[in-house]
């Protein structure tokens, strides 16, 4: 008789437990996450002049689209690719660059300058080897910025996060370098 | 006696219930799906016309490419850069856009007009503050056309999701606007 | 009594189950991961020439900015725009093409070929209807290179994977062929 009723109680709890099992949609909320993995890295985009610009050798990065359209005052339009190292830390001569980022970004804002990335790390060094797949808007003005870790591959397998931007150097129109601080949520 | 075959009883529907856990990569069908947010919003694109154009006050948009690839007869090729006010409703002059729409489109058909979009919708309202990253194929011709909300942050952190955009208004060459039904279904 | 000490035994293990369901954040390795969809479609890109050029008639794609940025000797920066069929085998005149591939891709390196890829596959035929969207990067010279499937719609709502590339042709600047393995492990 009691057996029974134990029995009852196992019921309820199992079925409190395979609800909770149903309700696996809802996740944790996102003051209680924390990245399963996390690392922050250097972007050092080196900005070709163009034709008799400066420093061919050392470009990483070249305008495909001029400031034509003259929309606003912060180069509207203005479209680059790149091929940009990562390092470790500030130094551009870091020994050897731990990933390549590979994509583009433009100018997209009339009264303030802004920018919007899309684009991979693509990692082939001892510690990992894998791409990181990376897009969202950079509104330069802000101290940080984040954008969307979308997808990944390697060692970063189906890998999911957030890519907080912020500023850590510029000089004029030849020379900039991102502090990316890659935080990933969805780690397999 | 009896509680030896509760316990049993018990391991077995335990069992069950971690077969579940274990299983949960199997998610449940798309259509027991339900949005955990879903919104609506107006995009409102306002082409520039370039040099001597119409409107360089109010333009929001702007050509980066031309359209001489006359690969076809429906300007394939022809890319547009855009900050667009995403507003409530129907009208451009709401009190206040609630979020911009950051990105890019392009068209890629030869003998329809399509387009191709990925961008940043980005909220800084008293409602939501932070992103949503989209991406995906707009056919235009058709009724509606579902869009992949890719990725997240801030209010938004992680969310994936469908963005369905249905053709508002056309006028010409200058002014477009889409209804965006956004609906996610992954939220933090 | 016994019955309390089931109600006990019953206690742990639903606790164990509990928390199994509570680190549903922890993943199946990626070793162990098995894909939920799988299949292989090529793609073909038939590139424009330009007015004048060879081939507007069956051209699927078209290069939207040029070559001039003069960065390296791999056309650094050109940039092209595709409407591409996709078949199930290599014969470009399939009965009847599965989907097409809607998107663009540039070439981003100085000293090798390599290209980075944003696109989307669109689904009408009677097996599949709807999208998935792809991006990544595409180092040309390695034998296989991963791309991420970001998101999905209609039959592929909600979708996630890996995309793989393989050159499977090349014919000088007018033609070339991909072999994509497709491989979804996020299926709804």
């Amino acid at each position: 008789m009691k057996g029974l009723i134990v029995l009852k109680f196992s019921f309820i709890f199992l079925l409190l437990a395979s609800q909770s099992v149903m309700g696996s949609q809802k996740r944790k909320s996102r003051l209680q996450m924390k990245p399963c993995k996390q690392f922050v890295l250097y972007y050092h985009d080196i900005l070709y002049g163009g034709i008799g610009g400066h420093d061919p050798v050392n470009a990483t990065s070249a305008a495909v689209t001029n400031a034509a359209t003259k929309l606003g005052n912060f180069t509207f339009g203005l479209m680059v690719i790149f091929d940009d190292p990562m390092t470790k830390n500030r130094n551009l001569h870091s020994p050897v660059p731990v990933a390549r980022a590979q994509g583009f970004y433009f100018y997209d804002m009339k009264n303030i300058p802004s920018a919007w990335f899309a684009y991979t790390l693509v990692f082939n060094s001892s510690d990992y080897k894998g791409t990181l797949n990376i897009m969202g808007a950079d509104p330069i003005t802000e101290k940080t910025r984040d954008l969307s870790v979308v997808g990944g591959t390697g060692d970063f397998f189906m890998a999911r996060g957030i890519a907080t931007f912020q500023t850590d150097a510029l000089e004029g129109t030849k020379y900039f370098r991102l502090k990316m601080d890659i935080k990933l949520y969805e780690c397999y």
